[in-house]
């Protein structure tokens, strides 16, 4: 589907809809969650003009009330952080509906008049109310009356930005449907401006964005965790002993001159660290600094210290935010985005995990300088991946500016990370959960890559070297099953070379990574589906290959 | 809110809207995502004719193309599991409309008029479609003809039963938020007529059923996994070595019975191996076993073997489906519903876990004729408590009924167990993630009691027994507060008395109990929230009990 939003500008929520629909009552509680403030429209203009609405209405006529209605929203669309119910009326006046759906987010809580009517019926109206003329008017008038209205009014709520059908909902749970459509829609208008933004990700219950940028760690982290609402706890930084000079530090330095308090806690580097014993011991840290849910961890480091702290977050107190500062390629461009948390277990790995999606992802492509060279090479295999599988456009710039990209020049490679953290990003928000098919295209030469890693024993190859021998094994059977084009196994074989990735796997044989393969947790129903490559740029997924042929090309895989 | 649902009554979905507001794309995820049938009401109306709709307006005229609609749809609505999209005019149809709302799940897709316009003049119409003679005509119209038309109809589309706004979002986010509504609102229908349904919790992403009954393990709960969808993987059932016999054994008779593959895996029992590390021996055995995320883990036990499995599912693979089947008191009434699932640490219980609710709650009440004295004992604290806090009629009946209580008479046990579940179900439904004070009034004696039971090591209190404790301690701190009548003291301590449960604790020190509870990880901001009672059967959370009060009530409760 195309998307066409309407565009607003600010912190601020409208409530639309009739009177019974909980315009009030839910107001208040999005309020809460959120920590904004709360103004019923109609009790703001009551008291503004000294008079009850009826009283306005029979001395000086419903144009006056409406341009009077006007202008204490136009008011309310002045302050920020701020929940506002509006009037049944409001709505449906082009210029105030205007008004509301430029300045804010707009939702409209809607009901069936059955529901309406009883909802009218049963609440009594306070003395004094802004809503003593209306209620009765409407209730009075029965079903009929309540329906006639919504025939004519239901094209103007319609126009919201979002609509909660609350017949079925209780107040907290119609909250929560505010909330998130802010969190959703909403809230992205906070960083849309900003210049380190590649791309925001959308979920269901949340926006996020991907900062990436060069050198900016120590100068624009702090500013970010403020605006994303990182800042009202505590941070705990955890990050690895390789990475905590100069990077940890810096988001340390960073967060001490805003005045934050904070921890910091580093772990060994290595994939085998990657287990629930170093979540213990990270639990025990964040129990015995009485870590609480306001708080936020920081990740700082690779693809292990990003899926643990992010497991960690996942499960602390049962879900703290975490903010991911990925300092490798590898997770740059693929495991610091999209929610996936996982720690390893004997039998595989990220077997055990939850999703848990960032307060955002940020990422310094300077650090890649200072990665060991094995490790700023592997890194490569991922984004290489997007672009064969997703995106043409990126192989077409690997190729052509390989020496640059290879030399770390800031400019071209700042723009080749956010365009590959913008494809997962995408490929993220368009299959959350991984139920259309559209994310498992990620997995592109995972499937091999990952028997291969598996049976050689999770030490022998990095996950970007056996994700790129997997690479070759498929489009070799992608060509086999003829699906791959076989100038497309030719220019990808040429790329993986000139950025130094290896083609073959030795030392493990494979019978062994045939039968580590099967043990994938996404086999699904013991039966193995394959990415592979219809043309540069573009991936499809495979449910026929016959288990021979694909057998056959991982033993034709070996060196 | 008061809620009036439309009630329906099968497994069925329509999706209403304009023409490019969706519904075939969509309607064809969603079908996908429940593993249902779709159909194109339009097509199926195409074929049925033999004539392409336009000829049918302009051979036979609009009433009769409307009749044949209300035919196809009637048809359709005999089917099961299906999600059918229907024509733009479905809906405006007053017998038409009633028939869906009354045959299964009426969705409501809408879209902004330039949104739809944009999709109409976007996509091409396939030879020989349904919509070929919509489409354009609503397109050429351009945005007037859309904005008309909206306001004709959009009163229609506001009656479904939920609502889509699908401006901002893509095709499978559209259709979550469609299978959401499913299994929110649609599901409940699945076991509304069911004679062992004590309520239906329902959350944010879902609906589910517990049902209680007396002596129906085996010959009930096959069909209840059935019925819930939980049939279509393998069963895990995890249990201790207590409980196994005869109760998950009974399990495992009634899914040998009814045909399914199944493992079982027994844990010593007690809440010291409600640790991390069992949880890794569970993964490992799981692992093994190459579960998939479409099998079920069953848990058959108490606390412990609910709170771990719970949270093993919530975390194996990133989450397989978890039931709870409990077999203590304690459970019945309370730990088994609500989706909190959690492992200690050395720092404190429950520190680390996660939500995650299961498929359903099935609670065998004659489970409780063997278990140890001690543990029914202390159950009858949590179920006390709700009584207390949240339902002054259970009060009654404890008090009334103690003797058939004590003794387990079936009928009553059952129908008080049930209730309970009710009260709990119904916190839940009222406030899932404890964001508006409503849930927390279940902490009513948690307070006191965790910090005794943390200060006296966990070993020597059970759970429910510190709880009888802390329900004490607040008793009086709320009459110290001016808060709770002294006759509410009276009553609670006589019915805590009868049911043989402890008034005051001993072999600690209160300033021991007392540094224990601000560890508690509900210690927001640092900062006790007390639950006091109001009167017998209602509580309230108050922030402003001066310290010293609180110390003092703690430091009397010593024995």
């Amino acid at each position: 589907m195309s998307s066409a939003p309407h565009q607003h500008r600010g912190p601020r929520i409208f409530l639309a809809g009739f009177s019974g629909s909980g315009k009030s009552a839910v107001g208040r509680r999005v309020a809460g969650l959120l920590g904004w403030d709360f103004v019923d429209a109609d009790e703001a203009l009551v008291a503004q003009a000294g008079r009850p609405i009826d009283r306005i209405f029979a001395e000086d006529g419903e144009d006056a009330f409406r341009s009077l209605e006007r202008q204490v929203i136009a008011g309310l669309a002045a302050r920020e952080r701020i929940v506002v119910s509006t009037g049944g009326g409001a709505m449906v006046q082009d210029s105030c509906r205007s008004l509301m759906l430029d300045a804010g987010l707009v939702v409209t809580l809607d009901a069936r008049p059955e529901t309406l009517l009883a909802r009218l019926s049963a609440v009594p109206v306070p003395d004094g109310a802004a809503e003593t003329m209306v209620r009765p008017m409407v209730a009075g008038g029965g079903l009929a009356r309540v329906e006639s209205l919504k025939r004519e009014r239901q094209w103007a709520y319609a126009l919201a930005h979002w609509t909660v059908p609350t017949d079925s909902l209780n107040v907290e749970q119609a909250a929560f449907e505010v909330a998130r459509a802010w969190r959703r829609l909403g809230a992205p208008h906070t960083w849309e401006a900003d210049p380190l933004l590649a791309a925001t990700v959308t979920v269901e219950q949340a926006a996020y964005p991907l900062f990436v940028g060069w050198d900016v760690l120590e100068d624009g982290f702090a500013q970010r965790l403020a605006a994303c609402g990182g800042t009202n706890g505590r941070a705990f930084i955890i990050s690895d002993t390789h990475v905590v000079h100069p990077y940890a530090r810096a988001v340390q330095h960073a967060l001490h001159r805003a005045g934050m308090e904070m921890g910091m806690f580093t772990i060994p580097p290595g994939e085998e660290r990657k287990t629930l014993a170093t979540a213990q011991v990270l639990y025990e840290w964040l129990a015995e600094r009485r870590v609480e849910r306001r708080d936020v961890l920081i990740a700082v480091g690779g693809g292990v210290v990003g899926d643990l702290a992010g497991f960690v977050a996942a499960t602390m107190l049962r879900g703290v935010r975490v903010v991911q500062v990925p300092t490798s390629l590898t997770a740059m461009v693929d495991s610091s985005i999209g929610g996936k948390t996982a720690v390893d277990l004997p039998a595989g790995k990220n077997l055990v995990g939850a999703f848990h999606h960032p307060l955002f992802v940020f990422a310094d492509v300077a650090a890649l300088k200072t990665l060991p060279e094995r490790v700023l090479t592997e890194g490569w295999a991922e984004a290489l991946k997007h672009g064969m599988a997703l995106d043409a456009g990126l192989v077409d710039t690997y190729e052509r500016e390989a020496d640059r990209l290879l030399g770390l020049d800031p400019e071209l490679t700042t723009e080749v990370v956010a365009r590959n953290a913008a494809v997962k990003g995408r490929i993220v928000t368009e299959d959350e959960r991984e139920t259309s098919g559209r994310r498992m295209l990620l997995n592109y030469g995972h499937t091999m890559g990952h028997g291969i890693e598996a049976a050689a024993g999770f030490h022998h190859y990095l996950h970007g070297e056996a994700v790129a021998i997997g690479m070759t094994g498929a489009a070799r059977l992608g060509a086999a099953h003829g699906v791959t084009p076989e100038h497309v196994v030719a220019r990808q074989a040429a790329l993986l070379e000139r950025y130094g990735l290896p083609n073959a796997y030795a030392g493990v044989e494979s019978e062994a990574a045939w039968e580590a393969m099967g043990r994938d947790k996404k086999a699904a129903a013991g039966r193995l589906s394959w990415v592979l490559l219809e043309e540069v740029g573009r991936a499809g997924v495979y449910r026929d290959v016959p288990a021979e042929l694909a057998e056959r090309a991982l033993r034709e895989l070996r060196a």
